[in-house]
């Protein structure tokens, strides 16, 4: 069953290496397939280059194993919300990038100074606020997920496929797993470039609005005419 | 046709990767030939280490495709631009390599702190200005070679072969394709030490004009002297 | 003799490389057999791709070999203290990893600003005093070994596996030594994104302790449920 | 001649690219053989992956050539001034590396922080003055090495055995060829950690002097016991 998505899933966790995005075991990729309402995600305590497909574990929208021998990651509870509050995403990469965690340590949203940012993110990647006591408490991977459906009440996650946990790590999203892995390694990019940014010119000045809309339109727009490169 | 420069521009193009200058597929090399008025350049949406001689795209001076079954990237109008105002360049690189980056975002010029600067570029790498919203919406890439041009007004493009597209990234040429990318390589390495020396030293000056214009003459001018190390 | 033991401490040693954390030959790992009172330590002047098992040397507490027939790193005066005082711990690590020197050269604790570090240390990691002339005079190792000890006077050295030795560089201690190295990669990447972290924001706040208290419970607490990744 | 000299030479010129010393070509080793006063240097123009020790290019100590069909490398008046004037170093390394070169285009020494630096140095690295006009005129790689050479009237070159020169980048020697090499990526080293300490804290004291003179007795002094790890 989901032979495909589960192949898929598991090339994303693998490349979560290859693109220099994980430190130890701190990352993991899942897919959805909405026909099923099954989601696809990385079991915990497997190292990236020993994960087989067999391996990928098979959770509902609850979060429960529907498939799979070993225990779907502790971040799962996140994972499946994020799927059911956000119905055009595909997959979901959560990792600690060093550049994207440390605006989230900063409690700073990533500003967008360029065009390499405006290609992947409408205006700046967003941070949570922080998690209640009351809420770590209760449930924390679930709450961890709360915070960002409240982040984006009013916004379309795919217009910015990406948030900062305060205190915590980047959630990043897309069209599929793979996609979802192509906007993480963006976002690190562009929190890296926006350090160096603000070194240079602590009062430097966000991307002009048109700019932004133009890159974001010729590559996603209905006219999209930007491909790779 | 042109298949000694389609090896070339090909090449150039997968040793971005080699080099460390792009992140995903945000950059392109291209290389002209000015005896047919040729430009040869990556197509979009191949990924650098997959790219083959026989997928590079012909175009003309005006950006339109004269062989090659894929589209050309879409940044071409911007590289032929280039070209046609240019006449002593033959290779363009485009990146978005992090540290020149920064400095583009910044919208601050790379001042020019040593001989490792000097043996590249005479005098900072310039930036250009932002361009506006009627000329976004008429002709994007068109306008960011115009603006470049601009930038150039009176200079000789080969003493400073690379510019800073203010709020994108940079732009760098040389007297061929390979040429284009080793003045790109030298723009990453002087960005980034130019961020620690302002770290270290906030005012730091920039390098005596008479140790600049040496370094320049022995190894670019008509008594060379210097070659590689 | 202890050769499961020698063969992980070679491996451990071995990963330091992998794994980034050395330049040249600063850093070392060793092991305990709690049950023979005997240590496995990496031997001096050997490169860390030639090491073999069968080099590791074995020394008793007091640092004395008991096996082998190259000198024991000049380090193991510290390795052997902390196995003496730290009852609980099975291996250590010493490195000069760049970003956690940093801080030891600062002599500023790691902040615990994120979830990250929480995984991995409960609370900031500690520096310790700096040697008087007289401690530095009359036994240089050991008495690093002491102020790590004193430092460490009151606290549980395995919930905060790691201190940074004022103007030298980081020990780290784990189960047995390959944990010791994991968490010498942990303290690495905390130390960078806190760099980063307070380069972004100088006045940033530390997690909030109830966040703190999850994750090592999560991780390390009697109802652990987190697995990697 | 000098076939041993020559195969040292050319290893640690090519492994200059193994340490991450040079970006394109911007660094060369010499060593010399004091019998018979002969220095052996990188050819200019050949690329290190493809350095073969018979390319090497032997010169005597005014810097003419001696054997070989190559171009010595444009530095080598610096390198060949170094050996007459400093009777114990028997090779030389000179790169353009990051860090320290942010140093020397800050024109600021490296202090001496931490241990890592006193294993290598007694004392900050110290930076040459700037040349004059006249001096760049007249002989500039030749008054590169009077410089420095004027900056250690007085000093013993294999305390602290490298130098920044201002604007410009990092000279390094040491007892050989491949000890040179040691030293300058030690010296990279120990520039980027004092960057990173200065930035945690930009009023961080120097190492105690007594723990400098212990660090640098135990590995160089007449009763050394410390190897490598």
């Amino acid at each position: 069953m989901l032979e495909a998505l589960k192949a898929e899933v598991c090339r994303a966790n693998r490349d979560l290496v290859t693109h220099g995005l994980v430190t130890l075991t701190w990352g993991n990729v899942s897919g959805v397939d909405r026909a099923s309402g099954r989601v696809a995600i990385k079991p915990s305590g497997v190292a990236y280059d020993e994960l087989t497909p067999e391996q990928i574990v098979i959770v509902d929208l609850e979060g429960n194993v529907v498939e799979g021998d070993l225990r779907p990651s502790s971040d799962t509870p996140t994972h499946v919300l994020l799927y059911k509050h956000f119905s055009d995403i595909g997959g979901v990469t959560h990792t600690h990038s060093l550049h994207a965690t440390m605006f989230a340590q900063a409690r700073m949203e990533v500003p967008c100074y360029g065009t390499t940012h405006a290609d992947h993110f409408v205006g700046p990647v967003p941070v949570t606020r922080a998690l209640t006591a009351a809420e770590v408490d209760e449930d924390y991977e679930g709450h961890t997920g709360r915070v960002i459906i409240e982040r984006f009440a009013g916004r379309e996650p795919m217009q910015t496929p990406a948030v900062l946990v305060a205190g915590h790590a980047p959630f990043v999203w897309g069209r599929d797993a793979a996609d979802s892995l192509h906007n993480a390694i963006a976002l690190e990019a562009v929190a890296q470039m926006a350090i160096g940014t603000r070194t240079l010119h602590p009062d430097a000045l966000p991307l002009e609005d048109y700019v932004l809309q133009k890159h974001h339109e010729r590559k996603h727009g209905p006219a999209a005419y930007y491909g790779q490169g």
